[in-house]
Formats: structure tokens, sequence, C-alpha cells
């Protein structure tokens, strides 16, 4: 590697992020450099760009989603299942970092509620470099991160997404899955949403559902094993009811998912369900209004199990890994849309036109 | 028994239930009819009587909870645990009837969703007699209902509340119940927040919060093993989570039951509750506006497990009755107030003052 | 239908069953008369032929798996989604007659394990007709036996097996299933092995290793979606847990399924699961020696899970057919070998030879 | 602290321990000292001590179970709730180091699997210091290592056995745990069955049936809270079986726990349990021969639920602490002999003479 490392700094909100060096810092035991070789573009990260995010602050590099080959290791450093990692390995990581002595990291064992959690591309401590986030040539990962050994064939660009929405939608399938035959309505068909149709096909769903306003989305959405498709734009909540029930014998959904991060998704997705059936909720990441539910029909009545779900930790990450691995997903057509760094802001403002499902940057 | 068997008729809503006699129906196989001993008054018989439960059409024998011996048996019958029942004995039977035939009582196991599900003193079946309702003497059970033995030292008044409070609280809590040592938030401390207490004592709860706006009731509350009460009333939502964060090292309420019925509580209840908590509601028998929920911080970030549960089915009525055969709660301060069956105008009138926790008839 | 119906019936043990005419019974209110189109012979019938059941007395007509065509009903009856059923409906009937009153059936809600539960075509009440067994041309079903309508696209064929080996294995599944990505090793490829199969493809196994003896059966566990196959009878215990281990990065199975009947299955799987694995045993119907365990290293050291499982209710005969509507497995090749009545002599025959995975009568 | 720190060295198996002073040694960031106030001599101290247990090598400071106060902190270090720890505070510590980075540790999230777990008083790394052991007047705890802080009512030798009986219970309840109103069958009355009662109790058991073959033992779980007691050396398995069923009309125990270590432990407890029941695991430390099972009638007719439970981690310490913190159970009454560290051969051969249910040095 060269002396130095390109990467992209976010200077100030909604401004053009600028490609600055930096110099290759040094590695304590257990650490390492990573050459990235994809890093995606989260939904998330507009959210930061735009500075909607409290705990951005400015400058920082930003992307959370990273993927490539060890440049150096500090000592030696073994994956998740004890094989010793070494140079030229294509590895994914985790991307947040837990402390490992919280109530939630040891007696709740969700790193992902850990009071201390921090995660590259973020919130990442940049006391030893500022090479701690995926829009950049190269990564620096502390010791405390784990690391997955990829194999040589899994391409980049198609596990990239595994970072965080796999990892995310693993999670929540962990909390709450469906049965064999279970009818599934998944609300949204972005990132989470598509990875939420083929964790519903896994767990044996016998029909899915999706929802989406937008045609392309629904389209990949039927690419992944949706069943049926609901055009939310023309269909009115009475109308998906209707539809849902006609495909569950009047019964209603046994299990729905809220993927697009809209107010009135839950709304709707409850009225969906049957009674004693699940809503499993990954999907808010920001809200613009409350939500209103109407507590005899929507919950006692309905007997309704409702599961919330917030990012995920390495178990979730290599889940995700298995997912994709099954080669039984078009994961990569995922991602509509690749740059190059040089082309970050390109691809942020791709992204805030909402003409990709996913960008990524192949630095 | 007479010939004749005297039950309190409701012939019109909110006017005053008239004394009847009934001829004692005839019996098929399997059926029987027991003295009532003890019939409780439940909150919702208010609404009932009230005509604000579509279900219920004039003329009705209502009371859905009830207790007694039997009076005689067409045939044989067995009780749970099949013994062989004999008249005399002292019984309690469930409120509900299922069908035994649909998805939910096949696919689920979950009576209580029955899509048939009718109750004694609601609209169970008058076509074999009126005597299918609790405000009464006696009352006739079809062959399909389950009844269960009860000793000869189980007073009538501390078991009977079982039958619909304690069954109801007992389905929640095999829904969704709390660990040894966890922090519990009770809302409600009427006769299903009552149980709930007992609930949460039995499954190791290590701290109890109760919250009412009624003193006797948080009085109450703390015979039942409450360790802190709240006074709804004369206490913000601020400073309830601000009591809660300080019993739980900042974190917030493990489990929390919405009993009160009101809409507000459920808001407030998910602000008491840490992350990875669980919100469990049999509370909601009726609704007047819908609750608002923040999908981010009240579900998603708070990655939480909400659950619904709806009445109850045999297995609950048992182990309620398991919980109130331990001797270890006062069960028999529950019910505040008595009244002979022909005093039921009276005791109706002082549940819809308030007057009461709960109260029973006696015929 | 004729005024008489043909049936097999048992007089004798190990003897051949004589094809006898019997009356077309009376229809009580909610009973049916069902002409068979398909009965399926399980391995279990070869032990009742030879007398190993204690359950079993003769004369009987045997055969406890079973679809085909209403041909009358007493007055009304509905399917499990409520529908009403007509004359000439293909169905599919709940093999077993369960009490709904006893412990297992109200509080439990285990039906399988009810404490007078008799099975059609073994020893289902003769006091209303002996055709109450599947090895004839009608069968009569009582009020209380749960009934699926079929699909006219349904083949009796391919279904008939859901009614015991796939509703038994869909119990057990229920019971403990694998998570998306484990490795699952299924000990035994006869009609419960393959429906493992199926099922743990169906919970998102990563990786299905089949055992067998027969190479015929290992070859449709290939095509039902075993991705290694382990010849039991050229392979040391030594080996199997070699290739297992080899497969899982060193750590052995997630989870394993006794399917074989055979008492060192279950030590060897055992030796094959990992630590915090599970061990699903639904295949133990008859024992001919004690198995051996190693409480340290198998069980408490291990953290295993074992979990037993006794035949299945009629949800579990709805999850089967689930599983078979979604022609993702060559359910068609599952029975291997087809008869008609009146060679159901033969069709023992070739069972007791170990000719066929599965034969079938197609009255 | 002295310049000195006294502990006792094995420098052989089944010789007397040696006092011998070490040097404090230097802390290194977020590890400490802590002088020590109790220390537990376990039931598996006796097989390290008589070199039985495989991982053990001489010389080495023995002791896993351990409590005491802060000496001297490297730099700063917190409590599970965030709390800053200071010296002088009372403390408990993990006794279990875990990689926090292997398959058990990241995928499972159960570190009492860790791979690479080693545990003070047994194989704690040496390099740094060899007071990595309890029979000592101090430890030396690695940075990794979790701490909770008592309180100073929270007496030493009432909460030391938390640290390995109760923390490994608490596990293995965490795994499985009755129902309330369940019946339960602890087997072994020693440390971990009489955590298992108490356990048992508090998840809200209805009837607690304690087997043991010592007098003080069973007199002892009769204060814990067993309602029966059966004494194994007068009681044969047949009549074990008869009394368990006449406390549960005939069915069986719901739930029962091995705690004896005895291979004829497991034999009988699955014959004292119902269908569909629960059998834990958690006592097999070591074996003498195989247990017999048999396969029809203990796991697949049976329906059992088998777990196997592996020693424990900080979640289930802090479990342990909850429950003794209840005051409901005399926890000071299970250290039945306590010797200062001089005497730790005394209390060597008091434990394998029987002698006590549990020994402890105070230092």
């Amino acid at each position: 590697m060269n002396a130095k490392v390109r990467a992209a700094l976010m200077t100030a909100f909604s401004k053009p992020l600028e490609i600055v060096e930096f110099p290759v810092p040094e590695l304590e035991s257990g650490s390492l450099i990573a050459r990235i070789e994809s890093a995606g573009i989260c939904g998330s990260d507009l959210h930061i760009w735009h500075g909607r995010d409290p705990r951005i602050k400015c400058p920082v590099v930003i992307g959370h989603e990273g993927l490539g080959r060890i440049e150096a290791i500090g000592g030696e450093k073994k994956d998740l299942f004890g094989q010793p990692l070494k140079p030229g390995d294509r590895i994914i990581w985790e991307r947040g970092l837990f402390c490992g002595k919280c109530y939630y990291c040891v007696m709740e064992k969700e790193p992902s509620l850990c009071v201390e959690r921090r995660t590259y591309g973020m919130n990442a401590p940049t006391t030893h470099t500022s090479l701690v986030g995926n829009y950049a040539e190269a990564i620096y990962l502390f010791p405390q991160t784990n690391v997955i050994k990829l194999r040589e064939s899994d391409k980049p660009e198609v596990y990239v997404s595994t970072s965080c929405s796999g990892a995310t939608t693993a999670h929540s399938f962990e909390l709450a899955r469906p049965r064999v035959g279970d009818t599934v309505v998944v609300q949204g068909a972005g990132p989470i949403g598509l990875y939420a149709i083929a964790f519903a096909r896994e767990a044996g769903a016998g029909t899915v559902v999706a929802v989406d306003m937008v045609e392309d989305r629904l389209r990949l959405a039927r690419e992944f094993g949706a069943d049926h498709l609901i055009d939310r734009k023309t269909t009115s909540i009475e109308e998906m009811v209707r539809t849902v029930k006609e495909l569950t014998a009047g019964l209603g959904a046994d299990f729905a998912v809220e993927c697009s991060g809209a107010p009135e998704s839950m709304e709707e997705g409850l009225k969906m369900i049957r009674r004693n059936g699940t809503y499993l909720v990954p999907g808010y990441a920001s809200i613009t209004r409350p939500i209103n539910i109407d507590g005899l029909n929507d919950i006692t009545n309905k007997q309704i199990l409702i599961r919330g779900s917030w990012v995920s930790d390495t178990s979730h990450l290599f889940k995700a890994i298995q997912i994709v691995r099954k080669n039984k997903y078009p994961f990569d057509k995922m991602i509509t849309h690749k740059f190059p760094l040089d082309d970050v802001n390109k691809a942020l403002q791709a992204l805030d036109r909402r003409e990709a499902i996913k960008a990524a940057l192949t630095p």
C-alpha cells in the first residue's frame, strides 16, 4: 500500500465530500488495515450527510458498509471460526464497536443495544486515525472488531450489503420469524425489504406479499421471491386488506414486516395481520409523526405480537452472509448503481434523487 | 333442587334486571346443572348492562363468572384430570364455549380466538334453556364445557374471580412472562392488575411497581406484593419514568403490563420500559381514542416486544386456580362487596359508582 | 355408493388379510363417509400386522393413512377454514381421535398425547361400524374428526403420506427447528427422514446431510435436497463425525434428527452435534435395546437440547400439506409401490421385504 | 496491602497445599487486585485436587469461587451497570475468562462454551502473576473480567456461592424453566440442588420434591422450600415414581433437574417426568458409567425435552445474586464449614469426607 490512503471526508453537512489523503496508521496488536473493495451507500448515509443524525460530527469519513482485503495485520488475528487471517484475505467486518461490558452486552447479549456502541463511518473513535469510515481506499479496524473471512468467489458488490441491511434484517428475523407456510407481508422493497423477502422465504413462508410505491423495487421484489405485489401508490388500505384476506381464507396475514420507514405503514400493517399474528418492525430509523394504534382492535383483541429490532451485531452479519451464499436470491441486482471513490458526491446525489435501490463505491 | 330456578334477567339495557323463574332444563349426555355459590360481577358486565357490547341481545341472563356445586349430571362427566364428577362436588367452569374445529382452535391452539366463541352470561345459545348465565341460582353447562373440580376448602368468593380476571391474566403471562429479578410495572390495580402482580411475583419478579389512581386499589396492590406504588392522579409521566429509572440503575423497567384500559396507559408504559423490554397488553376491552406511538423511540430503537392477549381458555383458568391455591396472595380481599341475588341491581349500581374493586353475588 | 363397502379385514396376526363386505353405516350429524382414493401403508402397519403393537385387536380394518372424496355427510360439516363440505369434495382426514377434555388436550394443547387417543385403522371404536380403517373402499369418519379440503389438482398418492409421516415430522419440527444456515443431519431416509429433509430445507438449513443404509433411499434423499449423503453401511461412526466436522469448521452439526428407529442412531447422532446443538427424536416407534448416553460429554458439557416428539394432530397435518403444496420436493416419488385393494397382501409382503420406500393402496 | 500476598499453592495432586507468598502484580489498564473475603470450596475442587481434571497443571493456586474488596485498580473500571469502581468496594467477579471472538461467544452468545474459556483457580494464564486463584489473600483480575458491585450489607459467605453453584444453576434455568404451578423434582440437594429449589420456587413451581441420600441435605432442602423429601437411600425407583404420580394426579412431574451427578439419577428422573415434561441436566461434571435410556418410552413417546447446561457466564452470576438478594432462602446455611486460609488442607479433607454441604475459606 502507498504511504498515503485517500478517503472522502465530510467537512460540512450537505456539502460535497472532499477527497483527502491520510497517512497509514500504526497497527496495534489485533488491529488491521483493509483495502476496501466495495463500500455500500446506506439510506442512513443521506440522513448523516444532511445533518439529521445527531450522533455525527464533522469532519468525518463516513460509510459504515464495507468489504475488502487485508493489507496488514498487527500481530495475529483470527476470524470467527478460529482461522488465522493473513494479508490478501478477502474479509468483511462488523460495522459496530461494542464495549462488551455493559448491561446490554453482558446481560441481554444484545450488543446492538450496547450503551457505548460506536459505528465505523459514523462515530468510531478517531484518536488513532481518521481512517475509520468506508468511503475510502482503506479502513483501520480496531482489535475488538470481529472479522469474517469471505471466499475468493464471494463478489464484493454482492456481499457488501450484508454489513448493514442484511445484518439488520437477520437480527429482526432472529427476534421473530415466520413459520412454514405462513403468509408474509413485506412493506417496503428497499434493501431491508428485499432481505426480508429472502429471510421470509428461508423461514418457509408459503406466500410473500410485497408492498411498495416504486415499480422497479416491486419488480426486484418479484425476483427475490414475492408472490404478490401491491403498488401502494394506487391501492387503498381497504383494498390491501381485502387482497391479503383473499390470500388467507379470510384470516389475514400471519406475519408482516415494516421495512419502509413510513408512519402509515405500521397503521396499515396491523390491519393486514390476522389475530395472533406477528408484526416485525426493523424499519423505523427516523419518524415524521406519531403512529395511531387502536388499543382494542390492533393490540388486545388481535392478540398481536409486535417486535421492534434495532441494528445488528456480528452474529447477524454472519447470518446475512449465509443467506447470500445460498445463491438463491438476486443480491447481485440489489446494487443498481456503482461509482468510483472520486465520484462519491455523484453517488450521494443519485441516492438523494431516489434513482437507485442501493449504490456502492468501488474505490 | 326446586322445579324452578330463579335468575336475574336483563330485559332492556340500563334498566333494572328482573328476577324471573325458569324451569330446570333437561340434561343431555355430558351436560350438567350447577347450583351457583358465587357469581362475580365483572367490569365488562357494566358495558353489557349499558348496551355497549354489540354481541349482547336482550333478554339475557348475564354473568360470566361463576362457581358452585353440581346439582345433576346428564350421564357421566369427568373433570380435567379424568376424575368422574358427581352431584355435590364443588366445581368451576370454563366461561367460553369453543367450536374446537376452526383455524384458531385447531391450528393456533388458541380457543380464546375461536371464530365461533360464545360466552356464558353473554351470548351462549339459549335454544336449550335461558339458564346460561351466572346471575342465577343455577346454570346449565353444555357437554363441551370443561369443568374443574375444586376442594371443599376452596372458598367460592376467593376462587370465583379465577373464571375471568384470573384466567385472562394467566393467558397474558403465558404469552410473555418476566424473568427472575425483573422490575415489573403493573398499570391499573383492578382485578386484572392484582392478578398481574401475583403472576409477576410468581415469575420471580425482583421489584413490582403498581400504578393506579384509587388509593384503596394501591393499598391492596401493596398487599398483593407491589414494592412501589405510584398514584397516577398526582404523578406526571416524567416523574413516573424517573421513579422507574431510579429503581433500575437508569435502564427502565424490564416488563410492564397494561391493566387499566386507558389509552394514555400504553403511551406511558412504553416510556417506562427499557430497551429490549416487554409490554404486555391484556387490558384493552374498549377504547375511547387512538394510542399515539413513536415508531422510532417506542418500537424500533427500543427493540420492544409488545404482546396483546385476548380473554382465556380452560388451561388459563386452571393456572389461575393454581396461583390462588398457593395461599400467598390476599385474593379474599379482592371482592370488596357481596350481594344476594335479589340485590343484583344494587350490586351493578355500586360497581357503576366505582365503589367496589370487585363485587359478587351469593345466590 | 353401493350398499356394500369392501374392506381388508385383519382377522389374525401375520395371516393374509381378507376382503370382506360391510354395510354402509348410518350417518349421525357431523359424521361422513369418504370414498378412499389412496391409503398409505405405514411402516407401523407391519408391526401391527405381526402383532407387535399391543393396542391392536383382531378383527380390524387397518390402515391409518387415507385420503379420498366425500360420499355422504350427516347434516352439515365444515373444513378447517369454515368452508362447508359437500359430496364429491376431495379431502384428507386426521387419523387420530382426541377426547378434547383431558390434561393433554386442554392444558398442554398436545392432542397427540391425549390419554384417550384412538387412531383410525388401529383402535378406533367399532361400535358404529367396522369401516374405521383405510384399507377399504370407504371409511366412516366420526363427527369430531377434523377434515381438510384438498384441491382437485392435489394428487392422492402425493398427499396421502401427509396423514402420518408428514404430520409426525411437522410436529417434531414445531417442537424444535433449525435456523437459517444450519447444518442438519437426517438419520434415516425413509418417509419421515425425507419429510425431515424437506422441513429442514424449509427452515432455511444451509447444508443437509442424509444418512441411510439403502442406496435407493439415499438417492431420493438427494432429490429431496440433501447436500451430502452418508452410506451408513460402509461408514464408521468416526468417519461420520469427521465428515460432519469438516462441513462445519470443526464444530459439529447444529441440528440432527433421528428418523431411523435404530438405537445406535441416537448414540451416533449425539456425537455428530456441536455444543448447544439440537437433537430431535420423532423416530423411535419401537426399540430393541437401551441407548447408551455419556452424561457428561453427550448432555451436560455438550449443553444439548434433545426433543422427543410423538405422532401428531391436525395442525401438523395441515403443515405437512403446506410443504407438499410448495411443489419443491419430489413427494410423487416417495410412494414407490402401488397396489389395488385386492392385492393388499402383496403390498404388505413387499414392504416386509423392504422393497419399497413407501407403498399405497388405490382402492 | 502488604508487598506480599499469601496464597495456597497446589504443587502436587492429592498432597497438602502449601501457603506461599507472592509479590503483588503490576496492574495494567482495566485490571484490578481484590482482597478476598470469602473463597468457596466447590465439589469440583476435590476432583482438581485429586488430579481428575485434565485441564489442571501444578503448580497452581486453585479456588474458582471468590468475593472480596477492591484493593487497587489499573486506571478506570466500571461495574456491569456503568458505575465506576473504586478501592474498598465489595465486589464479586466472573470466574471464567472468555475470548469474545469465537463462534460460541459471538454467534451463540454462550460464553460458557467459549473455545478458549479459562477459569480462575483452574487454568487462568499465569504469565502475569500466579495470583489467579481464590485460595489466597488476594486475586488479580484481568481487564476483560466482568465485575459486579455488591452492597455493604451483602455478606461474603452468603454471596460467594453465586460465583459457581448459583450461576451454573441460573444458566440451566435460563435454558429451561418451570411454569407457575408445576411440580418440580430436584435430584440431589447439594449446592446446585439447593439453588435449583430456589430457582424452581422463583419460577412459580407449585410443588417441589427433593431427592437426596443425606439427611442434613434433605433438611436444608426443606428450608429452601422443598415440599416433599425423598430419601434415596431407603426408597426404590418404583416408590419414587409412585410418590411423584400421587402428587400429580397420576401424570408425573412437569419438570425435573439432575443435580446429583450420579448416572442412575437421569435414568430415574426420566421415569418420574410426565409426557411433554422437561428434564434439565446441569449436574454431570464427571461420569462413571453410561446412562441407559429407553428411546421409545423415555424420549419419543414421552415427547420429552432434555436440556444440558454447562457452567455459566456473567449474566447468570447476576441472576444468582438477584435470587440471593431476595432474602427468601436460607443461603446463609448453605456454607456449613468455614476455615481460615491456613487451614485450607483441613477444609479439603472435611469436604473429601463429605462432612460439609459446602465449605469456604475466609482468608
